[in-house]
């Protein structure tokens, strides 16, 4: 496998390293940074760098276009323009409805690793990053079954856990539990800053929680300006959300109402520890067989289907039928729970479903 | 020294272990919950064990009260009762008006480590928890100097710098940098929950950024509905700053207002770097040596002026004259300009300093 890297900061770059210890693939990247490159090339990131976007685009059959979100759409469609009809193209830009509005090109998947690390840049990388991390998936309508199976099986092989899922629904999820958090730490800074101008600067002293709460405050601000733009509506909605929240924190304070402050606190306790297991359900691999038409956007449905029901595809094969108007794709879901939703799932969207352990 | 301990969890096991690396102290404790006393002797973070509150507060010259916040009152009563006229009696609670509120014992003075761990309880206690750590100290306008002084000395030997303070002003302060991120962290794990029960659980993966935004949500709820309960006013003041904050980020974000949102980041970079740079002044150490008449509240009073001047003492030790009629206060602060500034500071409260390089 040729992969493109598009932009070799700290995602790009991560990603090259995932994929060096896999075999048989290869990596060309190009940068408008050429230091980049070269680190990147240092640091055995990538195997090869190139003078354009095209001249990397042109030659593989993946492109990873790993530029800042206010870049995507110009640097995704310079990558669509150079890339062959067997490419597929994706992104991995923290907010999708935008871009995937901006193409309905097939080759084209959007993509975001939900993963980060403090720094920034080619010397933050990590083969490890996106072990275990949830990469999700945007694909449109239109999107190819064979290209989207491409796409998941690497993510797979790099240790990702991909999950489809539509655009929209994709940024109103991250503006609740990346964009607000990030707003939230800024605000809690510049609060905390505040009080420091008007209080005599030695007494204001932070301590751990405060330095962990704010961790995100006034990440990358080209970056994020850029963020918050494209997903600024749903954003606004959580910030409205979290206000009235926060005014009824004020109201139960103010009126002393012990036993709501007491329950308040330990609703958060249990939310958090089931926020923070989401593990996936493990048990014995079952494979779905799904027979479906050969036509674009069939398993990207399939997959965003699985993704809504919680079912994580551990791995996915697609099997054209020797005509190429019909196929199947063999599916792989974890534990017979899953495997028993993906069905009812699949059948419901009207594909018919052979299940068996694998 | 001899020095009791009340309440074993994680601040007084930690006080324990950090005691024990002085020379001749010796801590006898007291805890209600009789398992904590032995894992604390098994540790080794104190000497022995003490049946009762009076019995370990009647043996020493330093009492740590380390209970929640919402049994301080009993328990600082109690000890005050069993506790020589020779005993300095503190506490290490999150909140400071109410307690002092409660007390004008001369042998009293607030206390509150800005220093905590993940876990709570004597297993997480540790001899450095306090290394560099703020130590609040709220005296009183009754607070004996000398015992002042002596509790002053004995943080600072265990790697603390305290900060001399007034009750209003640390629990306005601490409403900004620790009670309210405590209020948010609760609040956005609720919304991502919500958020998740209302989509499709898997969908909802949560990343390090929320993690560690939140670490701190659903702490302890008995702990800190005790906590918000003491500081309601001042908690709830800073909900509704936030809550201007917030509603100026949605407008702007509906706004699309590009330069604002931006300008916001930068700011936000800039406060947290400045917020965490809480670097003492360094340099040579200078003595002051000021003389004072020798009554209650004179060591306090000065100590609470050079916290409000942002002026760090080092060391101090008191020098009562013959007569016990007047003394002089030695202050040792680093660098030329805190000496400058704080004598300035001392001399405006009508008091007569001499200076030299130590």
């Amino acid at each position: 496998m040729r992969v493109a890297i598009a932009g070799v900061g700290l995602i790009g770059g991560s990603i090259g390293l995932a994929l060096r210890e896999l075999a048989d693939t290869t990596t060309i990247a190009w940068d408008p940074d050429h230091e980049a490159l070269d680190a990147a090339l240092a640091r055995g990131a990538i195997d090869k760098r190139a003078d354009s976007l095209s001249e990397a685009v042109s030659q593989v059959e993946v492109c990873f276009v790993c530029a800042p979100v206010g870049q995507l759409r110009g640097v995704v469609s310079q990558a669509l323009a150079s890339a062959g009809d067997d490419c597929v193209v994706s992104d991995v830009g923290s907010t999708k409805a935008a871009i995937v509005a901006h193409t309905d090109d097939q080759r084209f998947i959007g993509g975001h690793p939900v993963a980060g690390a403090e720094g920034a840049g080619i010397a933050y990388a990590d083969a490890r990053l996106f072990d275990g991390a949830a990469w999700y998936l945007t694909p449109g309508k239109r999107s190819s079954g064979l290209l989207y199976e491409r796409l998941h099986r690497l993510l797979v092989n790099m240790g990702a856990s991909p999950v489809a899922i539509d655009a929209a629904t994709h940024d109103r999820l991250l503006a609740t539990v990346s964009h607000l958090p990030h707003v939230v730490a800024n605000a809690l800074v510049l609060q905390a800053a505040d009080a420091r101008s008007s209080e005599q600067d030695a007494l204001v002293r932070v301590g751990p929680s405060f330095r962990d709460a704010t961790r995100v405050a006034g990440a990358n601000a080209a970056i994020w300006t850029d963020i918050y733009r494209t997903n600024a509506e749903a954003i606004a909605a959580e910030i409205d959300k979290l206000v009235d929240h926060l005014n009824g924190v004020a109201e139960a304070l103010r009126g002393d109402d012990r036993d709501w402050i007491a329950g308040w606190q330990g609703s958060a306790r249990r939310g958090r520890t089931q926020l923070l297991e989401t593990e996936l359900a493990g048990g014995a691999l079952y494979e779905l067989r799904v027979f479906v038409p050969n036509r674009p956007g069939v398993v990207a449905q399939i997959a965003v289907e699985l993704g809504r029901a919680g079912v994580n595809i551990a791995d996915m094969a697609l099997a054209p039928a020797s005509d190429m108007r019909s196929g199947a794709v063999s599916l792989w879901v974890a534990g017979a729970d899953q495997a028993h939703r993906a069905s009812e799932r699949i059948e419901r969207l009207g594909f018919t479903v052979a299940s068996q352990d694998r």
